[in-house]
């Protein structure tokens, strides 16, 4: 049986059929949390104290500061919608800005001077056990590194990214990471059960996002750590965005047009590659609802579902 | 007057004409030293007590972790040695691992699979106060968010970082960012003579990289930090990499070469690219030794040198 934690303010909770219990911990921050085995586990055992779901203020349950690190597209989908071969694309990484971590149920706030905001719901893998540069990472570990998963969105200003190159201003700014709205941890089994997780967002209701994790995605976790061991040390609490499926505002440009573009000056190519994307009117717009959801199509593991409004400044 | 600051192990020092002078803190962390100026201060005024500077094994002056922010093309000259026109590059960021630290002293080490290892001489910003996000800098503000500067080495792994276009592991590994000897602590009237900073890299004696700030740097501290105050909290001990000049191993292909490779498949073109660079001389190999210096033709402020050798695994 999965584990769904929920934080409000400074207190965490399990979320169970009945409502939410409190867990006994004073744990500040979802590191300190998970080394407190003891006390989630006596709050899901516990039958007695618990509160409707509906009465609680829910705040990201992964706190910040912590390290995010993004994997680049990762699902074949998404890749070919941009006219490329899967096959060629190599195994990446960007940072976020932790501070870019926002609640379940927030607002996302587009600054003034972004004008293409984009969404990617994201399946966020949250790190148990420090796993320092060179840490071997195997299908029959990966469970004593990856405590649990979290429902992400990736939500990016493309007008800042493709010109900047480098992801990492355009995906970094506050609220651009909606996590939650639960950490639900999962035993080594029930892990195995990644490639069966359905990752859906929709944009007022329109589904825009939808697909099964198995046959789609390029990287899987397992190799997804491995890479990351390489270079970069990760600690309890830290989160992993896995990549998103087709289905973002954006469709990068198709091959044609990128050898055309490469011979404009970037200015040029910019200015040309934005005027299109104007008429698209797949880009968030003020006021929109944004709901995003991960889970096997059974039920038997659900990260339920967060819904953000876009407020532009 | 600038202060230096030398760390070994887990003591400060500040660096004198007769030789180093303890500091009497017991800070762990860069950010909790730059809270005790006034320890800072005492040991920079004291007569006594210094011992000779060459009995010091020093390590890097900026401890991690810490946030490591480095901007992207930042020399007209790197711009134009690659075909490009400076006017067009945007003020971009990425992020590298602390965990790339390594100290003025220690070698480089390169990981087996990578193939082209190449050298970066940067200015380090070092924040001396918590920055958050929309955070007002301004040229009258600046020195209370700089505390000082360090010569910094941006390591990189050119086979990593072209094909995978984000530079994040590229340049993340190990021993890949050289900090030190010392930090500098600057005053606000010091801060402004910025721009008659030389930076220069040598490889086994030959001047590889060497050039002044002013008239080639293209955005400034100030600029640097106003952008990065609009996503990017940092605080203080951080480290801000501010770019590096024409001179290095990698000289990015000329435009009509971009344009012929952005019609072949990636990996043929990567192919074909790194077997040219395979018969370029100035990438780094086992054994090199790389000395990096920063300071203004007069001497008035004064970074220091450091000097790491290349060790292959």
């Amino acid at each position: 049986m999965t584990i769904s934690i929920l934080r409000t303010d400074d207190v965490w909770w399990v979320a169970g059929e009945s409502g939410a219990v409190k867990i006994g911990s004073d744990a500040a921050t979802t590191r300190e949390l998970l080394a407190d085995r003891g006390a989630i586990e006596a709050a899901a055992t516990s039958g007695s104290g618990s509160v409707p779901l509906d009465s609680l203020t829910l705040v990201s349950p992964v706190t910040a500061p912590c390290r995010v690190v993004a994997q680049m597209t990762n699902f074949a989908s998404h890749v070919k919608d941009a006219g490329m071969d899967p096959a060629s694309i190599p195994l990446t990484f960007f940072r976020k800005a932790s501070g870019s971590i926002t609640g379940p149920f927030d607002d996302i706030v587009k600054p003034s001077h972004v004008r293409f905001l984009d969404y990617e719901v994201e399946i966020g893998l949250v790190i148990g056990r420090d796993m320092p540069v060179g840490t071997a990472i195997s299908e029959a570990n990966l469970a004593d590194y990856i405590a649990g998963l979290v429902v992400t969105n990736d939500v990016s200003a493309r007008d800042v990214q493709l010109p900047k190159t480098q992801f990492y201003e355009s995906k970094s700014y506050p609220t651009f990471t909606p996590v939650g709205p639960m950490l639900v941890l999962l035993s080594a089994d029930e892990l195995k059960r990644f490639g069966d997780l359905r990752l859906r967002l929709r944009v007022n209701g329109d589904v825009r996002q939808d697909m099964v994790v198995a046959g789609d995605m390029i990287y899987p976790p397992v190799q997804a750590l491995q890479a990351l061991s390489r270079f970069q040390r990760l600690d309890a609490g830290d989160l992993v965005l896995t990549g998103t499926p087709v289905g973002t505002a954006l469709s990068a440009p198709p091959k044609p047009v990128e050898i055309i573009g490469s011979l404009l000056p970037p200015a040029v190519k910019w200015k040309a590659f934005f005027n299109r994307q104007a008429k698209n009117p797949k880009y968030l717009h003020d006021g929109d609802h944004v709901e995003a959801t991960v889970a096997t199509d059974d039920g038997a593991i659900d990260l339920g579902g967060q819904r953000n409004s876009v407020k532009y400044l």
